[in-house]
């Protein structure tokens, strides 16, 4: 049976990437799509994600658009990654449909509410605020929620600091409440994203599906791979966020391990961090997990067995009703 | 024309005199009353005030059970002060109402965009998660409230702490959000509302009321009276909620000055102190404001003044409809 | 019988003056003088003290210089209220004698280990760097200073900032050793040394002494009253330092109450405060006292009897030998 | 020609075989041994240093005794790796002779500076107190100093904590002190000396030596083996101290990389942690250095043969003069 997800995102290249295996995927039935400030700004990631899945043909799934900044800090962007639109490279479609008319925070509490307990996986692949504002204004959902799978956090080292990754630090008081909060958290962070690798090979099968969502996502690729050279060195771009829906897809495609994981918010230099104790093994009851070790090779048949089965959605943005 | 508020309180001996007053005095329009856990649970606290709304005959007025706990610390009460029940001393009715199906942010929320821009005014007497959750779920109520008079913190020394004040003190972060949102803020911290002792003169005016509400306030006086004797060394107790009901009744009774008011969150003794910025004129644009002298008599007037205008309520709790 | 002293500046205009009157009373017995970088830097606070031990006739004494920076953090100055040589307004004498061949610390160590226990009070009117490291560096001197009586701190307010007063705010990890040794600590604060004006009567007092050297403190108090009007808008500038040499002379002068107090470290807003408590009596056996305050006419007899005391001494700069 | 050493170091087990490392070792001259308090107190490690020291013969160098406790923050001891004496295994010597009438803090300035600029490198393998406390009681020895090549950190975990080590996390704002003096600073961490294990084969050839002090050395590590099994899971023991010894004596034997390294001393979770950047190529003129890559067979045999060059002091303890 499919599993059940919200998607909350702020694409963000990896973001549609993740969207279009959510989509593509018979083993993930999408509830709901949800955007939050990160990338870029709230209208410019909403934005994206409407035009994402105006060009894969996603129907009858409800976006909503959420919070506009961080619960404490100040907004910050991943320009130099995502670009001036947070999604540069390739041409978008104009959305063929709009958000709902309620904001991500209550989308998130009424889906999960309104399905029966323990069926719902959150998948967050952006900074944690939506998640945190949710917890905290309907506490109830935390029993409800199947688990936390998301994309973020590191057990060593960091991107946007030297020991803090982009989601977790741009909002680690939301990262705090998240990971506290009591439910099943998977943490795939830059330890297993950095073996997500789009390399030659991979670019090479992705473009053999042939669709336009495959050529969209190469194009993604294409951007993507000049920006990680150019910002960190990076040969081929590691393509993070899919790998949090490829975890709910499949739990042996990225390996994960239980332990105390809790949320440094105070360092000078560590706020952000996603503190892992690996010493020993973990205590009895451990409910935060880390993502160790990906198969790289499924993971990127997921992906394109994803665009394969999305195939060639009928109608172009430009052909669609408004 | 009456100030409209929001009341967002946890009652608490005197949130339940501010929640006199505010619907006692014609200079005051209450829109909706809103409920947050600190000085006990959230479930006491509704309870507290809803028993209270029935002994005044509050009608026509929402009630809603909002923040179960701070953003990020653990949940801590105040027993020492208001007893096991939160609002120990005089015996309560049975709440003849219930509080309505709408969270008390999104009561909050919708109150402020029902009404005009610039005309509701948010007092909240407790800790202020509920404000700011609801800041930053619908950033857009920013501009709309006239202002926030609250109580809480203090220019120098604290209660739960030396340095920080029980409300702030329980949740900062959510303090950091209100101090921080750009609406304009007015503090009635301890610096003014321990100069507003219920002293002998003071009892002796409220039982001269000689109604059963004015008898209610007495007896939460004479168990407020014990309990800051005991746990702080008072003479005759201060009573901090309605000073800021007060200042929206009428400023010169509780009189302000403009001053940068920022919260300490990171502090290890400091947690939650309102580091008020004394040292010179505010700067032009100063949206922050301390109160620092209060008119004792007025204020004192103001309280016995609404006591006698509710009166006798004609309906006892066990009387009035479901 | 006199009180001995180490006095630990950073002249410093009212260092300076606090040097002349642990100089001219008879109730001080001063064992030596050593330098901290603070209002200047350890080479201009250096050459400023023995500039005015020169101008006063102080023979016998040894002077050391300490520490250049403080322990942690990066160095600041106060030039706004000292100006660019820490000693700004009179002309200087070429100082008649150089240091000692011994850093502060150690002359702190060896002096306080040559006297009997319990006879050497320690005087910092500057950052307590020099002291934190004598503390650390031969913890035995702790039991056996009689007590250490600083200048620093605020029960209530700062100056360098809203919380934090200058001496302990460019060094809150050396003040959080020293109020934490053991030893018992007055701290003379902003809310005793802001009653210490000099004021006009005061002014025409110290020029009525009539010597070279109340010469010298009166152009002292015409540049400080400049720079304190401009910096921080006080008519009559507060004279700080002489405060604490005056509490050794005569405690009754200024006067103190037992009070828990700690220094934050750790704060956004709020480090170098010194937290102290209020809120109750002090424990059985606090160790740390708060000056509040200040017999503002003795206080100045003290400092004018000893201009007089001083006299002219009979060699001045540029007669002494080398 | 032989690098200087200044040995500063709380034996503690490595500590120990540290020093037989830079006695025995014909690349090393040791000029000083300071200790501080760490793996256990002061006067236990201090103890501990002269035995070892008796027992190898190793005469003519200066022993000094250091600070008692950290900078800051509360004393605390490593009985769990260490035992209660610090040294629990084997039978200790009584020390022949004891330590100086000098404290570390003025050995190790006055030494540094009695030799030629740039030809002492400090060894610490303790907390850093001393040295931190060195370099702000006499800057001028910073550029001075050859390097620093301390153990302690890592780039990545901890063991103390999960993200700081035991040297580093017990005195965080010494570290931070020295970490951020400007001298060449090589951090040999965790990352390093849990390469270092001593192996059965290690084993085995420390006790071929078949000399006294190899007999000692396999008893420190007989009990070594236990503790961190026990209080670990390691199945053998890493070797930590000697490994910044060795670095000295053969840096292909520890590999290194330059990378901005920080000491965190803010954090809930993370103080103590050295925060190392390798998300890119260290700037210019970066001064700090993570040890990487240990040359496992060529460390064990410097220490092997170290050993075999002590060889059989002809005195035992019990026989040498006081």
């Amino acid at each position: 049976m499919a599993e059940k997800i919200i998607l909350d995102c702020d694409p963000g290249h990896d973001d549609a990437i993740a969207l279009l295996l959510a989509h593509g995927d018979p083993g993930i039935e999408l509830l709901a799509v949800t955007t939050v400030a990160g990338n870029q700004t709230l209208p410019k990631v909403t934005r994206n994600a409407l035009s994402v899945a105006t060009l894969a043909g996603i129907t009858g799934v409800p976006f909503a658009a959420g919070a506009d900044r961080p619960l404490l800090r100040a907004a910050a962007v991943a320009a130099d990654i995502h670009g001036d639109t947070g999604l540069d490279g390739p041409e978008l479609p104009e959305p063929a449909f709009d958000v709902v008319d309620t904001h991500a925070v209550d989308l998130i509490i009424d889906t999960v509410l309104a399905h029966e307990p323990g069926t719902v996986t959150l998948v967050p692949t952006g900074a944690l605020t939506n998640i945190a504002l949710a917890a905290r204004r309907a506490p109830e959902i935390v029993e409800r929620v199947r688990r936390v799978v998301l994309m973020g956090g590191a057990v060593h080292g960091g991107n946007l600091t030297p020991a803090a990754e982009f989601n977790i630090a741009i909002d680690p008081e939301a990262a705090e409440i998240v990971f506290g909060a009591g439910w099943e958290v998977v943490m795939v962070g830059l330890d297993l994203t950095h073996q997500a690798l789009a390399t030659p090979e991979v670019r090479r099968a992705i473009r053999a599906v042939g669709t336009g969502p495959a050529r969209f996502v190469d194009e993604l690729l294409e951007f993507f791979e000049h920006s990680y050279r150019a910002a960190q060195g990076f040969d081929a771009p590691p393509v993070h966020d899919p790998c949090a829906v490829a975890h709910v897809i499949d739990p042996t495609v990225v390996r994960t391990v239980p332990a105390p994981i809790v949320v440094e918010t105070a360092g000078r230099y560590t706020a952000g961090m996603t503190v892992t104790d690996l010493r020993g093994p973990a205590p009895q009851g451990c409910r935060t997990h880390a993502a160790l070790e990906l198969d790289h090779g499924r993971f990127w048949d997921l992906v394109t067995g994803a665009l394969a089965r999305i195939g060639e959605p009928s109608l172009t943005a430009s052909e669609r009703p408004a």
